[in-house]
């Protein structure tokens, strides 16, 4: 395997522009009426055209047959291996909310719920409590004072929140609290490691205090917290790649992750067009582009086949503007699939098409799942797409004398 | 690479049932005068029909060009990466004979041979000794006792045997004495560990023995032992997979290699109804079938496509049945290819077809090499099986945060 030391090795800066364009969730299953995916159903006649002049195969974010999250399936495609480049819970739900996460603190994914009066819990998810409930406990919360740390309390969908704690030496290693299980008590938060010990202590106080305050806010009378995280140390782009890469993705979550291999993160607006023109406008002063689309996952994610067919036509009609760019290499491609049929992630193969004047003869008419699969660039891992990218973008030396 | 530490903290026990079909031997090569291969010539209506569903790729069990023996192509199937859960010809060949191998018994391959009476040997398969007069002489051998184990002497084929030594602290360690050239003496068998001291002890006053009762009966007047091997102790599937696995197969040696992932042996009788009379017996009481069939293999291995085409069609011919269990994943592949034309195991990948309400659109028409080559599952390695396996069966939470 070529890892990210020989990368780095052959890699060199030149001029060439890559943009990669992720079509969140792209890859689907059959409708059971027309037994066509999302995709096949989708009048792409942009991305058909591409796929003639361009290659075509089917990528694995994390390997044959596993379901990846949002992190791995990025990291992959932005040449990370996700299996050794991982990303704690604690610290994608802090990006996620768009957090400033600095290197030190010590992130926690957490869970309102409802204990009974000897501790046991009795709802994980006290009721899934509404969104805006779940903010206004937050609030109290982060009137938490604790000795020696600073705990922000970070707000996400229904029961859940994020915490971070900040402070001086803190270390994460420490075992969660949430028992999987209703009818048991919370875990107790374990120091794994001589360096967690302290953080163990400012968390139990924090656990505390939070139940004093709920106490009264029955069913949220009580918090779980699990997935304690540090902000990874992955090598940049710009230091393994020799690229000045740049994020236009209108969701927190992907910038954060974007930020976490040393993409500089471009303002990029709220539509499609928002992000097109902060493309355009920027299309000077990098050489590597990541362009996140999200419509087409959160339709797969609600089931909604129509909407997703929709939401990959929407981006099919922008195809001609990024092209009008000329970048030297356009890769289309998701982080993973999400069929409406599964309404979730899937472990799917994902299509994948990349347009360069060094691409061979093109075995596809159109693009979809069927065409990829026999595409000439075969099957492959995610992982490989970048140093696919570099390659088309004559950016990497000859390997071996 | 996803190993099984990964897949043993994704997977999680749900009631679909999983059947995998292991047509042994399954790939082929073209008859010279048709340019069809086995499974090409077959006709195999429900196969084709179930490929048009279902998903079709081809497997490489150990590695592109690489001949793999039973042990590691029904390993890569289970899951298990077969170079690392590797199987000593000993315990293989025990297992072959159905024996009841245990922890610890240390099992070698033997070879009844002939010596002259400088001790040479003059011919290492005894002139290729029949199989009844091989029995008669084992159970010469089986008489033998030596001090501190047990040594069960178990007929093979021809001049061939295993030989399992039974006792406290004994260990596999050892090198072996078949010479592999004739005109030289069999080797010393050699210890290879302070832990396996005794047991050379032990196996040289056995093969002292043995040369003793059979200075008369030439050619067979001496053995050769080689594959010392103890039983590996493998992780079984229920812990990794949190599979309730069941072998049904009719040969020995394969509900030998089921054990050794904690499969359930069932009892299956001898033909091919006696098999599918087990699996719907138990449907209800696994969630993991492996169904092998050896005919094919057994046909290419004598060189006779028409038998093996039949041995294909006769699979063929109880698909209906299988399917009317509606199991929510079935596969159907080989444990690797044995074409007629080369009267062996051969290197050539595997077809492979997977069918479940969650595949793709099909690529393919029928259930062919030539068609699995285009499917919508690529090539890959057939230790890959098991995750699609569980992936279909919605048996994996999903990767990474």
């Amino acid at each position: 395997m070529v890892d990210l030391d020989i990368l780095k090795e052959l890699s060199r800066a030149t001029p060439s522009r890559i943009v990669l364009l992720v079509i969140d969730g792209l890859g689907g299953l059959p409708h059971p009426a027309t037994g066509k995916t999302e995709l096949e159903t989708a009048s792409t006649p942009n991305l058909d055209g591409l796929c003639r002049w361009g290659s075509c195969g089917l990528v694995d974010p994390v390997a044959q047959g596993i379901t990846p999250g949002s992190a791995p399936g990025h990291m992959a495609l932005f040449g990370y291996e996700p299996v050794k480049f991982s990303i704690g819970r604690g610290v994608l739900e802090a990006l996620g909310t768009g957090f400033d996460l600095q290197n030190g603190d010590v992130a926690a994914r957490g869970n309102f719920c409802t204990v009974d009066d000897k501790g046991v819990v009795t709802d994980r998810r006290a009721g899934r409590l509404s969104t805006a409930r779940s903010a206004e406990l937050c609030r109290l919360l982060q009137g938490i004072r604790i000795e020696g740390a600073q705990a922000s309390v970070l707000p996400l969908m229904e029961h859940r929140f994020a915490v971070v704690f900040r402070g001086k030496g803190l270390a994460a290693q420490l075992s969660g609290s949430d028992p999987q299980l209703e009818g048991k008590p919370p875990r107790a938060i374990v120091a794994q490691s001589e360096a967690s010990q302290r953080t163990a202590g400012l968390v139990h106080q924090f656990v505390s205090r939070s139940a004093e305050l709920l106490a009264e806010h029955h069913p949220a009378n009580m918090i779980l917290l699990r997935g304690f995280s540090q902000r990874p140390n992955f090598p940049s782009m710009g230091e393994v790649f020799k690229l000045r890469a740049a994020a236009i993705a209108t969701y927190p979550m992907y910038r954060g992750l974007a930020k976490l291999v040393g993409m500089t993160v471009l303002d990029a607006g709220i539509t499609l067009q928002d992000e097109l023109a902060t493309l355009r406008k920027h299309f000077k002063d990098f050489d590597f582009f990541f362009l996140h689309v999200k419509k087409a996952d959160s339709a797969g994610e609600d089931g909604d086949f129509e909407r997703k067919v929709r939401a990959i036509e929407e981006v099919d009609a922008i195809l001609p503007e990024i092209l009008a760019l000329k970048p030297e290499v356009l890769m289309i491609t998701g982080d993973h699939s999400t069929p409406a049929a599964i309404k979730s992630h899937s472990w799917h193969p994902v299509p994948f098409l990349l347009a360069s004047q060094w691409c061979r003869s093109s075995t596809a008419t159109v693009f979809s799942e069927r065409e990829c699969a026999r595409g000439e660039l075969g099957r492959f891992p995610s992982v490989q797409v970048l140093t696919l990218a570099l390659a088309h973008g004559l950016k990497l030396d000859r390997f071996g004398a």
